[in-house]
């Protein structure tokens, strides 16, 4: 395998969009194109991330389509979906082409649209991500599915309703220094605890939104990114699964796959949890974000939840964690969060994050979930 | 890149069934395992194609959901989608994976349920293929976009259809040769040419049906395989798009994306169109095989008519096309397709395939197609 680097990123802003998402994904593109210094013509194959476009805006095959929107027709697309780790799971798969030799310069995007439909249908269409015969007849959507996991652990380590509410408080926070980030507002613990239960212990501030957006990022070969200073390099990129039903996973407390595909992606890195700087993190519930710090290796079991309440991963903390906002303040666009994820973690490494920098940052931690827990991606950076 | 084989092959009976598409997948993959004497722990990724899952069976991220099936998990897995293609570009990427060294042995599988919702609801599902916000509202399905492609040939080439007709009669003939195929009937000139119209020029045996079923096969790295008599290599694996829109295509009469993906695998493989000794290709309508033969160079532009009417693409003539039956007779599932593409030419280039041997197959061609003609994948095999 050759090295590969980021050599460009572009995100749109997240939120409520009137355009679809192949739009909003060419919006990206364009930036990460500009950020690149690079013509169009110069991408030789796009991998592009959606889940839910057959649904919301009955549109499959969306390669093609966003291919086109961006004018680089010709090239080799494909569209991968793994749930909400698409767009990372595409990077993956990106990652190994360069590696390979096949390609040398290489687009990864991603582009979701959700808010052109009612909450309930959309909730109904992100349960697809569960199992259709066994679970999704039961009712369980995922605000369920993450207050089974949130009660395990609480369970287990005695973590409290207040120290997944830091989770949201941080997050927030930290969004609010982030100008593509959906929610820029501050939030008060009391306001995260007092606020509507959604599946109970999770309230709405545990809850990351629907987002409409779109992410992309320029993957090049060693020797396309060697004479550019603003490199960022893939130093690893694994994936792994795990159980498709809740019913069938021994312990909710812990997310297998996270801890099998972090083990895999520090072994290709020959790095450790004790090298990371920084990190990016799939917090789609704040409960999500305790366990994933977790099973990542930065705190030991059952100590997620006092690193959020201590502030460890705070900006300015031990380890800062999702200093974009994370889903839960800059917003989750299903397909495009992957790739806006590993863009946050590029601008961070390089330097250009303004008031939400995290100061001398070398190596950065990309992890994002997809469905019940099933399927994790998990990504390291580094610049020289 | 290493080289790869393929060291196993399964696929179901294609047709109606009662099972979801993960479970068709997870019969043709018990069988690919026993084809290849391993167990499923052996397999370390799943590359798996599916399409229509969302809206035909509500189930996205069936990637884990078909390692959950099989017993496998814990390994990286994700769905590909680009349209009927999906297994081929899955296997394709899968090809990428262990050729670059990251794994040994890895399966590629694809599964496909349309046969539980009414026909009028699965031939809008497939238009989801196309542009929802251009070409959909007009009404524009798959047949109207074959016909489109068919008068265009016809207007260009004079091709007749009597000529395409002789595609579907051929492909019947196949068909019964082949006891997993969908049709096992003959069927003559005549009945194709007094058929339904369903788009004219396109009878309804001009059409390929709505199937279920499920494909799966096994790569294998060259220490793996060179050891297995029965291996077959992969000698080129290459994808290529083209616009969207059908009203952006200057040229009907032609696939581009067919023509750029095979000029990649050709060139990977060191082969040209001459060497090719049996295809499987992309024939959701009669003339579609058509125009495929002519974008493969398997005959000059305009004589893919007047090959398929003079028997050159039959069993016994110059170019065997779809001895399996094709999509024509054998079923297009389409999540499986492309995976039970590459099963059919391993099966003929084994020669293992019984009354419908291509004798002395050495090199085989497999072409699938997605949506409006704006994805193509193109591999070529060879036995030692």
């Amino acid at each position: 395998m050759r090295r590969v680097a980021v050599i460009g990123v572009g995100v749109t802003k997240f939120g409520r969009h009137d355009r679809s998402s192949g739009e909003l994904f060419a919006e990206a593109a364009v930036e990460a194109l500009a950020d690149a210094e690079l013509e169009p013509s110069a991408i030789q194959a796009l991998y592009y991330g959606n889940v839910v476009g057959g649904e919301t805006e009955k549109q499959l095959h969306c390669g093609p389509q966003a291919a086109s929107i961006l004018g680089i027709t010709g090239v080799p697309t494909t569209r991968f979906e793994t749930a909400c780790a698409s767009s990372h799971a595409a990077f993956r798969h990106a990652v190994m082409e360069v590696g390979a030799g096949i390609s040398d310069i290489v687009m990864v995007g991603g582009g979701e649209r959700v808010l052109n439909v009612p909450t309930e249908d959309s909730t109904e269409y992100f349960a697809y991500a569960s199992d259709a015969i066994w679970e999704q007849p039961l009712g369980l959507t995922f605000p369920g599915v993450f207050a089974l996991v949130a009660r395990a652990h609480m369970h287990k380590h005695g973590t409290t309703e207040e120290q997944m509410a830091a989770v949201a408080v941080k997050n927030h926070r930290h969004g609010t220094l982030n100008p593509k980030a959906q929610f820029r507002k501050e939030i008060t613990l009391e306001q995260v605890m007092t606020s509507a239960k959604v599946a109970d212990p999770l309230k709405l501030y545990d809850c990351c939104p629907f987002s409409d957006g779109g992410a992309a990022v320029i993957l090049a070969s060693e020797d396309v990114a060697r004479s550019r200073k603003r490199a960022v390099w893939v130093l690893g990129s694994s994936a792994a699964s795990d159980w498709m039903l809740i019913g069938d996973k021994p312990d909710l407390s812990r997310v297998l796959a996270t801890e099998r595909a972090a083990a895999a992606a520090y072994r290709q890195a020959g790095l450790g949890p004790q090298d990371v700087d920084v990190v990016e993190l799939h917090d789609c519930f704040t409960i999500a974000e305790i366990v994933a710090t977790e099973g990542l290796g930065l705190f030991e079991p059952g100590m997620g939840g006092v690193a959020a309440e201590k502030g460890w991963t705070s900006l300015g903390g031990k380890v800062p964690v999702n200093p974009s906002g994370g889903l839960k303040a800059k917003g989750h666009p299903i397909g495009a969060t992957g790739a806006a994820q590993v863009a946050e973690i590029v601008t961070q490494l390089r330097g250009e994050a303004g008031p939400r920098q995290v100061g001398g940052a070398k190596t950065g931690l990309v992890h994002t979930l997809g469905g019940n827990t099933a399927t994790v991606v998990v990504s390291v950076l580094g610049r020289e």
